[in-house]
């Protein structure tokens, strides 16, 4: 897997553009696999992209990830290659879209800022620089070359943070994040599967409330261990404790908007 | 296309699923190749699967179909791998998802309940049997693995059955199910390429009843035998009996919608 | 990049078309690489498919592009094989969906008429022809057969023109067609990057008048040139001029449709 290259963006696939950067990776290492992860992140939104990849790092840890949601491309921002503590590879932009994802991976050990001349022939076009610089930066890796021979090391507390509030106690309470909604409707919350545990939430149930909304479910293992049409708590395969509905939205049924705030609490 | 995995499921293409299914099996069998038939199918909804799958089935009956449309996942149901009468390898969950396939391609000769521990070094996620459990059996298939390697043999008359209705004989009708309509929204009925003669369908018009709408029209060749906005039954590439118009939509035309029953007959 | 080809439709990614092709392609040159530039064009529209694959070979030459939008497939419109003046070849239906890409690569320099039974060994179906002549005539190219083995000549000036109308000129003003706008708003015009130096749009500033609405903005490289939420006009990767608004949708702001006639003219 060391030569698969996960690819999620905005480019949505209306367009050239996603199929544009798989001609280029294939050009520039023709060993490489490409794996679409999505593309039809909402343009522009920065957390959703850094959800999606995060959910992909997760599960495929050996790949190479190139994640380009980038509304200010062009604008100076710099491009980056990234190794987290766990050696994943990351390539993006430096707005934080990397960051969530690099978190789950051991955080950030070495950023390197990607020197547009080490990999490809052209001066990168100002609008497109998924083709001219971070497709090119991770074919190269896909084939082998180094994260430091991409470019110049700087130090990671000066990238982008994170595109999410920290995850906190408070009093009883976990307060943390909704990252995203699925196309299930399914609702992933800022709380990883290895911090179930230490945060005391490992019960038969949980409580969560979203603003006035407070809902007491199920902590289970997955979806059909409730009734049709009923809610339930769960880690699910990106890691994140869950809030979905059995064969229905949770997102919709209780009205739950990425980026909202929510406060968990173990419940017996 | 011994080594070709076409893939169907209600994954959609903004999340990360379709995408790990690909790295699974690239991994699991680097030299299988994975062909995306379709992810929009909407969320559980199991007709659309089947039917989209049965169209692939259709035409590339040498390929390894892995279909998974699966809303009990992780609730007891079942995995399987069939072998059709015709040799059609299928793999996906026991809900009646593969069973049209099946029946196009001469019926289930072989119903293996897929072992887990046959094909993936890790406990299946509750949440994710596709990733765990139905990915890698299809990698397997792709490589060379024998079906009855992957579990146990069981009687084909257990499975869920086929998700519509019997196609049937009222007097001078056929009465069958709608069974989808395409984006272009020509509509498939389940009247299979091969019983029309049988039928005494083979006219040159046929009418077509849906509830009260009852229409008359050319059983032609191509949608360009009849003029610009006509309607034209005709067999479609996926090998069914069809209702179309001629550069619009059949479906919206007459407000037909999947699952609704249709009786027909010849008419000269 | 000999042996990638890009394919553009209007197939969809709901049913099985597009990995039917897939497939069919893999099957007759197992060493191709397909690259899915956009399968979401709407319906029949032939000049976003046009535009979409203009961008492709744009940015591809050296890949063989299969570009299908085919409203009146099995109607006796041709399937052709292009070459361009600068080499680029390309497969597809002669309805003018081709033009656009053959324009801006040096215009057709042979035109052929494909033979299906060169490139298959079945009757290509009424209904879909992509899969049994077009995605097989592209395989036969990525596998090395000669353009001209795959049926007969005809005269370039035969062939179903460009699906818009000319880009003129007018007085101080350069005339040209809207071809689309993309998912992120920016709309694209018929005027090429190497046409900007002669029609004397060099400019700082330039003026775009869409029937009664006219705006003068800066012409400059990229989208961060100016501030969130401006507009501004600049040539994107497809090499056309454009016009963006920085990190929103130009065709909402400014209400343009695909097209629309656009009147520019440089301003100081």
């Amino acid at each position: 897997m060391q030569n698969i290259v996960c690819f999620v963006s905005d480019f949505g696939l209306e367009d050239a553009w996603v199929g544009v950067c798989h001609a280029v990776i294939h050009r520039a290492c023709p060993t490489a696999r490409v794996v679409d992860l999505g593309h039809q992140i909402p343009p522009f939104d920065v957390r959703k992209g850094a959800a999606v990849a995060a959910a992909g790092v997760y599960q495929l840890p050996e790949a190479i990830h190139l994640i380009v949601v980038d509304p200010t491309v062009g604008g100076g921002r710099l491009d980056l290659c990234l190794v987290t503590g766990t050696g994943v590879r990351l390539v993006g932009p430096d707005n934080g879209v990397l960051m969530l994802a690099a978190e789950r991976a051991g955080g950030v050990a070495e950023a390197i800022v990607i020197d547009p001349s080490k990999v490809d022939f052209r001066k990168p076009l100002g609008t497109f620089y998924a083709r001219d610089v971070l497709a090119p930066a991770a074919a190269a890796l896909a084939c082998g070359v180094e994260p430091r021979y991409l470019g110049t090391l700087v130090p990671p507390e000066t990238l982008v943070p994170v595109p999410f509030r920290p995850t906190e106690i408070d009093g009883d309470f976990v307060v943390a994040d909704v990252l995203e909604y699925d196309r299930f409707g399914s609702v992933r919350l800022r709380v990883a599967a290895g911090q179930i545990e230490e945060l005391g939430l490992a019960r038969d149930y949980i409580e969560l409330g979203f603003g006035h909304l407070v809902i007491t479910v199920p902590f289970a293992e997955t979806f059909s261990d409730v009734a049709e049409g009923e809610p339930v708590a769960l880690i699910d395969s990106s890691g994140w404790l869950t809030l979905a509905v059995r064969q229905a939205s949770a997102a919709e049924r209780f009205g739950i908007e990425a980026g909202a705030r929510v406060r968990i609490r173990p419940r017996s």
